[in-house]
């Protein structure tokens, strides 16, 4: 059993990772006291409901005073204002960091407004669902997952002692964690998170404006394989919307090489080239082969083999 | 419990969905004996070892011989030729269907070379798995599914009563099924299923390219979304070859639509247009909704909830 990493957890935003990081923290022990702030009094009312946390509050400034942990769980482009009012009522040595799904422009918010004497260890883990809000939140949200942290460049030991404590509380919450420059961070999520919700979201949205075809037969014979998309097409949108203005350049980036490389395909079925889209076809197989190799799929139970892809 | 339906079936083609038709039909009972033609040694091989056909193979004509049913489970583009082999030995009043993801060009192909004399009825069991081959099929690939059955344009009672027939069949092994204008089908497959196929094979293809990201980085951070696209992105080349070449028209006109979405996107981002961003990230949340009213997704099984999609 973890002893206590942080006696007081302050959480600034409480929705479906907020929310999970609480249930977990709470579950094994290794947080005292939880403060919760949130701008929405709906969900105010319902971490109170829930039991969630010790302190609820719209300041993120009261539920960051005297706090070991602040961590900020809001929609990347709110963390700035938020880290900004917290920052007048954070101790020295506090450890403060975030779960945004983009790094560099969250790590540049940070550092803009916090004091010197705190430590800034931007976060961010590969965990969530399509679900939203405080209820949506669960403690298992982290165990076997991965959560990649984006230090500053300093190698003082106060601060490297942080961020050891920080991935001993992720441990704790059963997570893996990497350390990554935050800048690389966002181009490897450019590709593996954000470029296929920005597709999901747009194949659903071309879907839906079809004169040819009902939206009752799109949801009908979703199971071909569009099912997929719309679960990925239903996450937050606020979020999501954050994500991409904040990581603009590496998501335009890949985007161009997705739509090169589409064209390509497109122009190989309007020619009737199937050797080379049945070349294209066989190699991305091994992707799928990598990541089964890799443990990062469990073996597909039997709900998986009911899942129809053809 | 139903009686038997065909005395004997002939199946051509015994991959992942001939293997699970012959296994379904088998386990409900609805047919006699069953013939398998494969032109691979190897699948043969793995059919007897199964014990899945009371005949086995590799010339169309010799199992399609006597055959009440006949079903073409070969890659669509396949299908033509098979079917003009077997068309010799068809006796007068077989049905003859297939279970290709495209319609037209299979119905075209199946009405070129069959004689006046059989009943047939093109179709296409929405199912599958990113699996292949004859070990990958299991009987319950069918339950709770729709199968599309695509007649010919003839209103007499024996094709009708073979309609049924079929209807019956598929029935018995736990589809829905629906009938449609195989110009419908292969316009509603092409949003459902083809251009989700196209796009998931298209950006985990550029995604293995990348030089700034390795792949083991794709692959260990995958679950992102990503991981979904890859299991799409693992289904049978060959098969995936065809059905793009024999549905070239409407996929491309769909992919035409997709890729001024993605554009308008895209530009979006480029310009931090936010408002229309989240306005368009809403709206494709009714779609899922759509999806789970309709039932066509079972409510998250404990491994749905802790997919990761962020």
């Amino acid at each position: 059993m973890p002893s206590i990493l942080y006696p007081r957890l302050a959480v600034v935003g409480a929705g479906l990772i907020g929310s999970s990081i609480i249930r977990a923290a709470r579950a094994k022990a290794v947080v005292g006291e939880i403060a919760v702030a949130d701008p929405s009094e709906t969900v105010r009312d319902r971490v109170a409901a829930l039991g969630l946390a010790d302190e609820i509050t719209a300041d993120p400034a009261t539920a960051a005073r005297g706090a070991d942990l602040v961590i900020f769980a809001a929609p990347p482009l709110a963390i700035g204002a938020a880290a900004g009012l917290a920052a007048a009522t954070l101790k020295r040595g506090a450890t403060v960091t975030d779960v945004g799904s983009v790094k560099a422009a969250i790590a540049e918010a940070l550092a803009k407004v916090m004091p010197p004497e705190v430590f800034v260890i931007p976060g961010h883990p590969i965990a969530g669902s399509e679900q939203s809000g405080p209820d949506a939140g669960f403690a298992a949200m982290f165990e076997g997952r991965w959560t990649i942290l984006t230090p500053q460049v300093r190698g003082d030991a106060p601060y490297l002692a942080a961020i050891d404590r920080l991935t001993a509380f992720w441990v704790a919450l059963g997570a893996q964690v990497e350390v990554m420059d935050e800048r690389h961070h966002d181009l490897v999520l450019a590709v593996t998170s954000h470029l296929p919700h920005l597709i999901a979201y747009t194949i659903v949205g071309a879907a839906a404006d079809l004169e040819t075809v009902t939206r009752s037969e799109v949801i009908k014979y979703s199971a071909g394989g569009f099912r997929d998309f719309t679960r990925i097409a239903a996450s937050d949108p606020v979020m999501w919307r954050d994500v991409f203005l904040a990581n603009k350049d590496a998501v335009l980036e890949m985007l161009g090489r997705f739509t090169e490389d589409l064209q390509a395909l497109s122009r190989a079925i309007r020619w009737g080239e199937g050797e080379r889209l049945e070349e294209h076809f066989t190699r991305t197989r091994e992707i799928r082969r990598g990541i089964i190799d890799a443990g990062q799929e469990t073996p597909e139970p039997d709900f998986g083999r009911h899942r129809k892809t053809d």
